[in-house]
C-alpha cells in the first residue's frame, strides 16, 4: 500500500522530511510505502486559522495529484487537519487528519481525554474539532504547553518534561484518562510519555498512519454524501 | 460608517455588484457607506468546502486592506462564511459572516429555526456551523431547494415559490418557527417570503449589514482571545 | 423610531429615570426616540424569581399600552428578562430582554463568555437562560460580584474594580473570551471594563437598545409560532 | 400529612374542586389529608405564558399561607408549573409542580417519553421545561391534541380516544416508550389510556401527589441554594 | 405491599441483613412489608464492573422468584444498579435501582447535584449513569471519599465527617445544590449530613424504597418497550 | 500477532466457528493469527440485556485466560459488546467490542450514521452505546430489520436485500451518510451492501479486527484509569 504524507508547511528541510519518513516507516506495515511531499508554497508552521488558509491551495493540488498517482491514502501532516474537508471532496481515497484520527482513538480508549497543544490559542481549534466530530463530552480539557511548533523541534527533552507534567495535571484536575499529543511537532514523543504516566498517549503521526492503513485494508473511505465532489458550474 | 463587502466569488459582473450595493444601501443607515469589492481570483460560486479554499487567499488580502483603508467593518458576502475565522485573526475591525449573523438572530427570535439552503450538500455545512456557534439545539432542520447558486439568480420567482413551500413544510414537519435564507443568492427575498408565511424570515445580507452596523455603533468586535493575531515566527 | 423602555422596578426616582434615558439616548440612532416608563407597582429591585412575579402584571400592561401607543419596540429594563415570554405573546412589536440580547451577541463574538452577576443566586437564572436560548455550551461561567443591585448604584468605582478583577479570573480560570454584564445596575460600565481587560464586554442596556433598533430596521419581530396571542376562552 | 393543592385558575366551581379533591384523595395515603384552594383572582385556564403571570401573585400568597398554616407540602394544580420557582423561594416545604413530577418519573421508567398536550403552542413550554430539568434527551416529542383545557373537561370520552391514538403514533413514529399527560384537564385518564396502549402513562395529578408524599416522608425538600429566600432590601 | 430487597453481595451477615431490614422498615409505609434476600453466590462488595457481573446471575434468579412469590416491587441493594436493565426484562413488577432513584430525585430538587462515591473509580460509573438517564447536565461532579465499601461500614463517624467536608467542597467549587450518597454503605447517613450542610442529601436506600412504594401505589412500572421480555429462540 | 475472538454464544457449531475464523483471517494481516473460542455456557444468541448477563461469566474467564496465554488482543464476537467494561478491568491487553469499533469508525467517516439492527428492541441498546461513547449527535437513527440473529444466518440474500432497502431509507429520511451493521450475524455482508448503496458500510467483524490490530501495532490499550483492576478486598 502507498501512503503519501502531504506536509502543509515549509520549515522542514529535505533532511527533516527524510527523517520523518524513516521514523514513520518504522511504525508502518512492512507492505506500506510512505512518501513525504511538502507544499511548495505555504506557511512556515501552522499555528493560526490564517496559516490553515495559506497552506490550503497547494495542499489540495497535492491531494488530487496523489490520487492520480495511484496512491492509496493521504495523510495531512498537521494535527490541525487543515483543509481536510475540502481535500476529501476532491478524491475518493481516504484523506486522514492526524487530529481527527487521534480524537477517535482517544474516544474509544478512555472515559475522557486531554489534548496537549503547543499554544493557548489552540484551545478554540480543538474544542471546535471535538464539537464537529461529535465527541465534545469526551474532551476533558485542552492544555497548552506554551511552546511554539518550532520550539518543540529544537528542545525535545524540555518538551517531554512539560508534556508529562501537564498530563499529570490533566489527570488530577480535569479527569483525563488518556492524552492526545496535539501537534506533529510532538511526533515520536508518545511512547516515552506513556511510559512515564501510565495511561494511553496518542501520537498524532502514528494515529494517522494506522487509521490510514486500517481504512485501506478495510476498503473504507470518507462518505461521498458528507464530502461530495465539488459541483460543476452550469454556465 | 464605512462597511466594505468582500465578495468571494467571480460570477457577479460590475453591474451585478452595483445592483447589490444599491439594494443593500437601501437597508443601511443613512450614515453608512457601503462598498462592494470582489476578489480577483476565486471560484465562480461557493457550493463546496473546496471552493471556500479557492476564495480564501484573495479574500483575506481584501480584509486586511479594508482595515488599512480605514473601513469600520467588513462583511463576507457568502452565507457559508468562508475564511471568516482566519479573517478575524488578521484585523481588529468586525468581520461579519452572513451565516453566523442569521443564525444568532434566528436563535433570539424563535424557539427553533430552519435554514433553506441551495443544495443538499449544504446540510453538513450548516449543521456544523450550528455546532460551532453552540446553537445546534435551535436548528430544526436544513431544507435544500435543489437549486444552484447560479440558478437562484436566474429564476427569482420560481425560487421564492419553492422557498415558501419548503418553509411551510419546515413549520409543519420540523417545528420551525423562523426561517433563515441560507445563501446570498436569496438576498432580497426575505420580505416577500415573510409576508406569505407569517413568521420571521432572516435575509443573510440584511442580517450581516445590521449586525455589522450594530457592532460598530456599540464599539464591539470579535474577541482577540478567540481570534488572536497570527503569531510571528521565531526563526 | 420610538422605543419604550419599561422599568419593572420601583427604586429609580424620576431623576434616575431621566438620567438613564439621557445616557441610553446617547447610544441610540439620531432618529430613535427613547422613553422610560416605570411600573407603578412592583419590587424595589429584581433579585429573585419571586420579584419577577411582582413585576409582571404592571409590566405586561405597559407592554400592551406601548403597542397601542404606536411604539416600535419595547425593552424590559432588567437583565433577568422578567415576563419577557408573556409580553411577546401580547403584542406584535419586538419585546427585547437585555439578558437575551447580551447572550446572543456574546455567542457571536467569542468562543465562550462569562456573565458577571450581582449575587450568587443569579447562577441558576443565567444557566437556565443559556439552556433555553440554546447557548449553554458557550457559557463559560457565571461569576457573582457579591454586590446587590442597590449596592451597584451607590458604589460605581468599587463595582468596576471588582468586575475587572472577576473578569480576569474568568479569562484565566474559566476560558472566558468575552464578558456579559449581568445587571442593568452595571449599565454604562462596559466600555471602561473593556478598555482595561481587552476583550469584548457587553453592556446589557446597549445590547438591548441596539438589538431593538436592528429588529425594527430589519422588519423583524419575535415569532408568533413561539409566542402566539393568548387564546380566547370558549365559555 | 397535610397537602394543599393550590388551584391557579378560576374556572373550577366549588363542586368541581370537591370532585377533584375526592378523586385525588382516593390515590393518597390513608394518612394524607388533601385540601383544594383556588386562587381568588386568576385566569380561567392556563394556556399561555401570559396566563402564568395572571395566576402568579395570588398563587404565591396561597403558598406562603399554606406554610404558615402548617401544611406539609403544596401542589400547584397545573402541568405548566406556573410560578413554581418563585413559590419555592418563599417557603421551606416542598412545592411540587405536576409537570416536573411527571417528567422525572417518565425519565426513570422509559428510554424516551412523549408528552400529550392540549394545544400546539404547548410544544415550546414543554421542550423548555425538559431543557431546564436537564432531561431534553429523554423527550421523544410533544404531541398536541388540539383540544383546549375547557374542551378536555366537557368531552372525556373523545379526549381519551384521541390521547390513545396520538400515543400510538408517538410510539410508532417518535420512539416513545412512556406517555406523560400534559394537562390537569386529563387528570384521571391515565389508567384507562395505560390499559389500552400497554406502556406507562403518567397522570400529572397522581405524579404530583405521590412525589409530594414521597418528599415529606423522606424529609426532603427543594434546595435552598437553588431557591433561596428573596433577599431583604438594604434601603 | 411487599417489597423484596435483593442484596447482590455476600459480605452482609444474617445480623447485618436483619439490621438493614429493621432500619429500612422504619422508613417504610406502615403497610409495607420488607424482606432482605441476599444472593448465594456473588462478590464480597461491588466496586468494579467485574463485580457487577459476578453478582448478576444469582440476582436475576432472585428477581424472577420475587415476582413468582407475588412480591410487588424489587430493590437491588447497590447504588451501582447492577444488572438492573436485565432484571426489568424478566418481570413486570418494578425493579428499582438506588442509584437511578437517587439521581432523579436530585434532578428534581436542585439545579445541580454531586454524588459522593466511595472510590475514585466510581466517577466513570456515575458519569455514565447520568448520561444514560439523560441527566448529565445536572451532575455537578462525582467526589470520591477514598473509602472502600467495607471501610464505610466499620467507621461510620469518620465517613460522615468526610462526606460533610466533601459536600462543602462540592457546594463551593462545583456548584452542587444537593448531594447524592453514592453507596448503600452510606445508608442511614443522609439525615445527619443534611442537618449539617443544609441542602438536600439523598439516601440511596430511602430513595429506592420511596420510589418503589410510589410506583406500586401509582400502578406504574418500567416500560416494556424499553425492557421487553427476552425473546424466545426459534430453533 | 495473536488475536483471540471470544464467542459469547453457544449456537455456532465447530464448523461455523471454523468458517468465521477462515473468513476473518482473510481480512487480517499476514502476521495475525486468529483463534475463535466459544463460551462453554451461555445464551444461544444475544438479543437482550438478560442474555448479556448469561454470557458474562464464562466470557470473562476466557478473557483472563487469553492474556495468560500470551494473546495480544481479544475481540468479543457480538456487536452488543457484552461485558466489555468488566473484561477491560481484568487485563492489560486491548479488549475490543465490535459495536464500539464500528461506532468510532463511522464517527470519523461520515457526518452521521445509521445502525441497522436485527430487532426493534436494539434501539435502546445502540442509543445508549452512542451516549456512553459520547457520539450521540452522530447517530442518525437505529433501523431494525425485524430479523432475529438466527434468522440472519439462515437467509443471507433476504437479509442483504432488506439491509440495502433500510439503508436507502436511512439516507433519505434520517440523513445517514454511513451505515453500521449492528450484529455479527451480518458479518461479511458489508462489502456487498457498500457496493450497492455507495456510502461506507462498516462490518462489525472487520472493524473489531482492524481496530485490534491497530491498537497492538501502536502499543495502545484501554486506559487503566477508566478500567482499573478490580480492587482487592480488605477483609
Amino acid at each position: 500500500m502507498r501512503i503519501r504524507v502531504v506536509v502543509p508547511i515549509t520549515s522542514l528541510s529535505e533532511a527533516d522530511l527524510e527523517d520523518r519518513r524513516r521514523r514513520l516507516s518504522r511504525e508502518a506495515l512492512p507492505t506500506t510505502e510512505i512518501e513525504f511531499v511538502p507544499v511548495k508554497k505555504g506557511p512556515i508552521t501552522i499555528e493560526s486559522f490564517y496559516e490553515d488558509e495559506l497552506a490550503a491551495i497547494d495542499l489540495l493540488e497535492n491531494v488530487k495529484k496523489a490520487e492520480e498517482d495511484g496512491v492509496d491514502a493521504v495523510i495531512i501532516w498537521c494535527s490541525g487537519d487543515p483543509a481536510v474537508d475540502a481535500a476529501r471532496e476532491l478524491v475518493k481515497i481516504p484523506v486522514v487528519g492526524p487530529g481527527e484520527a487521534s480524537f477517535i482513538l482517544a474516544t474509544l480508549l478512555a472515559h475522557k481525554f486531554t489534548v496537549i497543544s503547543p499554544l493557548g490559542r489552540d484551545v478554540v481549534r480543538y474544542e471546535n474539532k471535538a464539537k464537529i466530530l461529535g465527541v465534545e463530552s469526551k474532551l476533558a480539557s485542552v492544555r497548552p504547553l506554551g511552546i511554539t511548533v518550532l520550539g518543540l523541534r529544537s528542545n525535545r527533552e524540555e518538551a517531554i518534561r512539560r508534556i508529562v507534567s501537564l498530563s499529570e495535571k490533566a489527570i488530577k484536575e480535569d479527569g483525563a484518562h488518556a492524552i492526545v499529543l496535539g501537534c506533529l511537532g510532538m511526533f515520536g514523543m508518545a511512547k516515552e510519555v506513556q511510559e512515564r504516566i501510565g495511561i494511553p498517549v496518542i501520537d498524532p503521526g502514528i494515529a494517522a498512519l494506522k487509521i490510514a492503513e486500517l481504512l485501506v485494508q478495510a476498503g473504507l473511505s470518507f462518505s461521498k454524501l458528507t464530502y461530495p465532489y465539488p459541483p460543476k458550474k452550469e454556465g
